[in-house]
């Protein structure tokens, strides 16, 4: 299992973190995701053998958020 | 045919827009919802006859916004 704390650009309100967390949630492998609007933080669990950190950055920006680091 | 003209606070983005076309959209007799989020405004028209505009308010609030006119 890992995890990845990631800043996300764009996030302004509870429509945003839903969208982020419902299409991060549906990647096989993801076990957690946490959204933090106020930080502008995304933290993901996964598991490494099923998803990985690429897929899950792929899967915001897809949304139409920037990630920054 | 009437029209109203609300000025909305707390649209933030794209999500919000669709959320409140959506819930106003849905009302008996509402025939165009026009939401601009940089003037934070919401055209509504209606057919006076089957909703009103305390009807179009309500769907605005019940989506978490303000109307302030």
């Amino acid at each position: 299992m890992k995890q990845t704390e990631l800043k996300v650009q764009g996030m302004t309100c509870q429509h945003c973190v839903k969208a982020i967390e419902k299409n991060v949630s549906k990647l096989d492998g993801v076990t957690e995701v946490a959204v933090n609007l106020a930080n502008a933080q995304v933290d993901v669990s996964f598991d490494e053998h099923k998803t990985d950190e690429a897929a899950i950055r792929a899967a915001i920006v897809e949304e139409g958020y920037e990630v920054l680091n």
